[in-house]
């Protein structure tokens, strides 16, 4: 059995379990045409892409139940999750109203969320045509989000999920260690993205995010900072140059950035201020991660490494210190981050063992460019380990 | 200046010109982490994903507004399709107010729709977030569905897309010319699939839709007929073979379908119930064709072609003749379709000049396997071009 039948099958026997402790008695993940707005619970409940309305329906009863179209049954009878899968052929309306009329849930899961993109893959139009569909059989007032379900679902990662993730983080680092070889003056931003690319195109992978900022690398002061395309601008001694990457393996992905210093003629050190700053982001993660724990609030973390930044001198980064990492490089709904607007609540859910987070602090060192250092920690039943190799000395090159 | 930044201006251009003629004032895509569930309309707005909360605002008057999380706004600005890319650090609330404030709309459309997937784009909670900003500067009872402009900015085909399309079919073409070299008894549906790939690969191209099912690949009867994974089944003598292909070009797809026969010993051509099957199919579509012109529904050239087939004693297939092709292999809102419940009223929307179409009639030849072709064409001012070079023989093997 290969790993995604593996994977539908641990995770949809985790939802039941979850759902109990939720006190809802079902959770229905309604889609169609996943292949253009897909909600993101589905990498769980099928093994590719659906075409026409679907519903996953899994009960707190244990049943678990999908209707599909016809074309779609069989793939998904073949993960061996369900005990049932009906495919329709002219609609999904009266199938899906029979089997909720047998089931009649009291409170029925959907996935939406305002906090959390993670758990909001229902579009509102097919909200309305579930809304509509319950209506006709008196179900409609029993709605709820399914936040905590999916949010679970997802965080609490199970054995398989952590060795697929240690796998694209292993290879993340060797294809690290390849381009701080391959970094030298002269070479420019998208020279240095291309050849990391290449790295992986020999292995076969895919990069966790889009290949257009994947990796994304930034040379010397004034660049776009972050999210943006690397360009032709050139690696050049007394610059620093940083880089933000991740692979997808199994379906799992790594995010981690990593910063390099390119010696001046007479250097055998980076200059004091450039020490200070990368010291100083080490000693930020470091600190970040020690103070991990279940329990604890994510915006407390957050906070410790913000307050190191601006104790040292800088100005504190316009982002959070770290998210989830899984099926996306961006996952899950518990956030290390500061009291947002943007963030809404997830800066105040709490840790739980089997989080996977990065911790990315970032600061500005003038004239010569961004240190950035993001690891991958796992949240454990005391505390936090690193996943990642963590970057402590800064990467000389020349 | 790339395509992608060409073809961003030339949309949001058009879509000026398309909301004048719905009545509404203005267009708000709102989405977020558009990696994880993002709004199929953000390839015509914007360059790449977008991370935080994130509106495009695209006013009847002529007004180009975004407003982006900052490190999502370098790269929109360059587009060079908006007057203002506004980047925030905290949260999209209140520059998304004032910005609402100043414009005034009567009517707003946005991005959700109980009939169109490619239209529906606006997850739920998204909704409720958009809702609850709106309702605080009172324009909450001024939203409505935005299918109108979504569905003509994607069917309106200009001719850089239409260009970018016929790139795609050539492509496919060429690997259909290539693998019907390859094809032999013995060689097993992943084999076959597999080859496909390593020539799209040679080229750098992606798959249409998940590799998974692109190519699929089925052989003989008993198949899971479409939408799965390429089995270990082999091509066997006096079996009929047929695949579902597409690839992306410049992000526009192509997506055909082709049929083989293998011949057993001593055959120099097809079974007269094998022949019957393709000249029906090729019947089918040809008719269907002819009888496209704008203005007419799509549900009437799906009878065309239905009403052929099930008139030459097979049963009617158990989709649609025929869907839109664009940014994704299934796109736009009208359809070539039947009546049915799962396509709501898509097949009763008329056809357009511009509109690309699919035409994938199929039926199943007892004890031998499925007849399927797809080919593609474009509406005209009168009538309907083919963009696919048609099947009109049946590919021998052996």
């Amino acid at each position: 059995m290969d790993i995604t039948n593996i994977l539908i099958k641990e995770k949809t026997e985790q939802a039941v379990k979850i759902l109990r402790e939720t006190g809802l008695d079902c959770w229905i993940t309604f889609t169609r045409e996943s292949e253009i707005c897909g909600d993101p619970s589905l990498v769980f409940l099928a093994p590719g892409q659906v075409t026409w309305h679907s519903a996953f329906i899994i009960a707190a009863s244990g049943q678990k139940r999908a209707i599909v179209g016809l074309y779609d049954k069989k793939a998904i009878e073949d993960t061996g999750a369900y005990e049932a899968v009906e495919g329709y052929v002219t609609g999904i309306k009266e199938p899906l109203q029979k089997f909720l009329q047998q089931l009649q849930p009291r409170k029925i899961g959907l996935n939406y969320s305002r906090t959390s993109e993670i758990c909001d893959g229902l579009t509102y139009g097919m909200y309305l045509t579930l809304f509509d569909i319950l209506k006709e059989i008196g179900l409609e007032t029993r709605l709820e989000s399914a936040e905590k379900i999916v949010s679970a679902l997802r965080e609490r990662k199970s054995p398989v999920e952590i060795q697929a993730i240690k796998r694209a983080i292993a290879t993340t680092e060797e294809i690290f260690e390849r381009v701080r070889l391959f970094i030298s003056p002269g070479k420019s931003e998208k020279e240095i993205a291309q050849f990391m690319l290449d790295e992986l195109k020999k292995k076969g992978l895919q990069t966790a995010w889009g290949q257009s900022t994947c990796p994304a690398v930034f040379t010397g002061p004034d660049t776009a900072q972050a999210h943006y395309s690397p360009t032709d601008r050139r690696a050049e001694p007394g610059h620093i140059l940083n880089m933000d990457f991740g692979v997808r393996v199994d379906g799992y992905c790594s995010d981690m950035q990593r910063t390099f210093y390119l010696l001046s003629q007479g250097e055998s050190q980076a200059p004091p201020e450039v020490r200070h700053g990368f010291e100083t982001i080490v000693r930020a993660i470091e600190e970040a991660r020690a103070a991990m724990r279940p329990g604890i609030q994510g915006v407390k973390i957050d906070e410790v490494a913000r307050r190191i930044i601006t104790a040292a001198g800088y100005d504190q980064f316009p982002h959070a210190l770290g998210h989830q990492v899984g099926r996306f490089a961006h996952d899950g709904t518990a956030l290390l981050g500061p009291a947002w607007e943007k963030y809404a609540d997830k800066p105040f859910r709490t840790l739980e063992p089997g989080m996977v987070f990065t911790l990315e602090p970032r600061l500005t060192v003038p004239e010569r460019g961004v240190v950035t250092i993001e690891e991958m920690v796992v949240v454990t039943d005391s505390g936090a380990e690193y996943l990642s190799r963590p970057q402590k000395e800064l990467w000389l090159i020349g």
